[in-house]
């Protein structure tokens, strides 16, 4: 089964929002071995969308629409869907009900504009939409399925996960896509590229590999197509196996984990904590620790040391380390690791101090200097990097750079 | 001038990445008055590109293509060009030395791989990218520019800065489009919708009116076209104005300002400092702030108190008051709040404290209760609040509702 996904919106196209929805359906329709064709971002345009819509049914089975359904008039998608289909409004009660008490609980009252949204095609199947007040609509003709569902994410996948889904399920799919993502830290794309190249070339023809690069990390996909979706698996699991005896360093997690996750796995399953002193990160770490579910369990909590006179007073930072060798040097970066284990009591900690620019850089220190210091039960680490980025680009390759250092200090200490 | 955007990779649509090139490049157009008609995302495949190619021929001015010229094997984009411009790969020995003095400043070996980087279609204008081994490829044919790019953002960021711009530039265009957008907090989409309705109707017609909503904020997009730029500007700023007239309280901004940047310019008019003490948002609200180049220069630090050992020993708040009452209360919050202004010694601050899920919730206290506290220098305002959704969503409605009190009690306190 062929899908193809149609978001609507000048503000696609504008770029002032990022389209998120096309990421998280393509990801849902995968594990339900639906293959995502195509995507096309449009206007809030009539002519625009008509186009869309005829060419998507051409293409697809399943024509996934997002956008324009909102309570105000510049979204105009529902009304198009009417011409598309031939078709008129007609008025749900059962809709007006759900959004009069959808409003109430919210304490807003009811107008016109909301109680326009219940009026929908007469040939669809209205979707509930439990998150918000636009419904979902189901249209069938000749053999292609549209689903029209709002722009808003959390909406979008409430209607998805409760009513279309259930829909499709019971269509009954055969062909089956596997995926799995390995994810890499430390090799560039192309050395990496160059250790697997072996392994790679003898990756049978239904398995396809990609390479994803990010800052810092390169994520392989492998996909398996067929029929038989537990043979698949074992033939991924088989060459993943393989492909982890040449990278062995390399690999430290597979499809969503992330580096937070991993780490917080290897402190709860060797009892141990962790702490954070940040400086120039200003809170990126502890946040990318903490955005983990159960991360209260190993994380005891972190200082951002803005200023120097934190660093002292909240870290045990010695003012003459300070002075003497400047807040950005190897010195301050173990005295705030150090710092942070003892005053928050825990195993582990993480330090950064650096300059993330734009401004702050000297010709001996530059944008971009960063000090690392992990700190671990027997023993400490540092590290100077040079980061030639922007601002935000700077924090995050510093963040993943301490935290892969955590990683690497805590399997270490656990060998 | 009317664009179109295609990005190409199958990583986009089993949606593993999330295209935000499209809308930085949306963005980036704009500026320059060139309208995108359309984004497309197709597969790593021969046919779909070469089909994408000649429809967006058909629609486009400019042809902006992203994704596929990495060095590895899936990535098919550079022969599918060859062969839709009917010309043939041939090498560039100034492009194999960019990518071997690159390589050779990363300490990475060349390879095979990356030597093929300089093969590039001979009817192309080879584009030079400062940031990595793959070069962009400007084409023309007919009336329609096609420029092909890596996908890694900030390499194809790299190449329309320095080689697309100044190219398109020079072609001199005329149509002028702008936009202007006010940033709204507290007024749900409808109500907002309502209390505008009349200034909305009395919009000139040139100017278009967009809602982007996103949790706690309405964005409202003013676009406006034409072709004489000032006028466009002016009648624009004039609309505003009166729009001020009527949401006063609830405009926090306009365009590219969050809630942090608005924050920290009120500080630095002041001369005022912030401190944060944070629960359940980790270290959230710190990263929000820090994230503004310049953060130093009114942000003291935070303290990540994750542990109620922390909360006691790092921020000063009393073991009797956890223990009486819970961390997740009141006391604790602007017990909180107040230790970080005294321990930080800052002139305002915030604290949270609360259940972000999804595990700890209890019948009295919910997942997603939460209790924030705003002090400044001449006292505190706390508040209760229940978020019912997922951990990521609650983490962010805490940090946008605490800076909007911290906001709103600033200008209390300047007033």
């Amino acid at each position: 089964m062929k899908a193809e996904l149609i978001t609507i919106g000048d503000e696609i196209l504008i770029g002032q929002i990022v389209d998120t929805n096309s990421a998280w359906m393509g990801q849902q329709l995968n594990l339900l071995g639906i293959e995502v064709y195509q995507v096309t971002s449009v206007h809030d345009n009539h002519d625009h969308i008509m186009k869309a819509l005829a060419e998507a049914e051409e293409n697809a089975d399943l024509v996934l629409i997002t956008g324009g359904l909102g309570p105000t008039k510049d979204d105009i998608t529902k009304h198009t869907l009417c011409e598309y289909f031939g078709t008129e409004l007609v008025f749900h009660p059962e809709v007006l009900e759900h959004v009069r008490s959808l409003l109430s609980s919210r304490n807003v009252n009811i107008n016109q504009l909301n109680t326009d949204q219940a009026l929908l095609p007469a040939s669809c199947t209205v979707l509930h939409n439990s998150a918000g007040t636009a419904a979902g609509m189901w249209f069938e003709r000749n053999n292609t399925i549209f689903v029209s569902m709002p722009g808003v994410p959390f909406e979008m996948e409430a209607i998805m996960t409760e009513e279309v889904f259930p829909r499709l399920t019971k269509l009954g799919i055969t062909q089956s896509i596997v995926h799995k993502t390995v994810l890499t830290i430390g090799l560039p794309e192309s050395m990496l590229a160059e250790k697997i190249e072996q392994w790679e070339s003898a990756l049978p023809d239904f398995i396809k590999l990609a390479y994803l690069p990010s800052p810092m990390m390169v994520r392989l996909r492998l996909s398996g197509y067929g029929t038989d979706q537990s043979e698949l698996e074992a033939e991924i699991d088989r060459q993943v196996k393989k492909l982890l005896g040449i990278i062995p360093e390399n690999v430290f997690g597979f499809d969503n984990d992330n580096l937070g996750l991993v780490i917080g796995r290897l402190l709860k399953e060797s009892s141990r904590t962790l702490a954070v002193a940040e400086s120039c990160t200003g809170g990126k770490i502890a946040h990318f620790i903490t955005s983990n579910p159960g991360s209260s369990a190993y994380f005891k909590g972190g200082v951002v040391a803005y200023s120097n006179e934190i660093k002292n007073k909240l870290l045990d930072v010695p003012s003459e380390i300070i002075e003497s060798f400047g807040a950005v040097s190897q010195q301050v970066a173990e005295a705030m690791a150090k710092g942070a284990q003892k005053v928050l009591n825990s195993d582990y900690s993480v330090a950064t101090t650096g300059i993330a620019g734009p401004d702050g850089g000297t010709e001996e220190k530059p944008v971009g200097t960063v000090w690392i210091a992990v700190a671990g039960p027997s023993g400490i680490i540092s590290k100077k990097y040079i980061f030639r980025h922007n601002r935000e680009r700077n924090i995050i390759r510093t963040t993943h750079t301490a935290l892969n250092m955590l990683r690497t200090l805590i399997l270490t200490e656990n060998s």
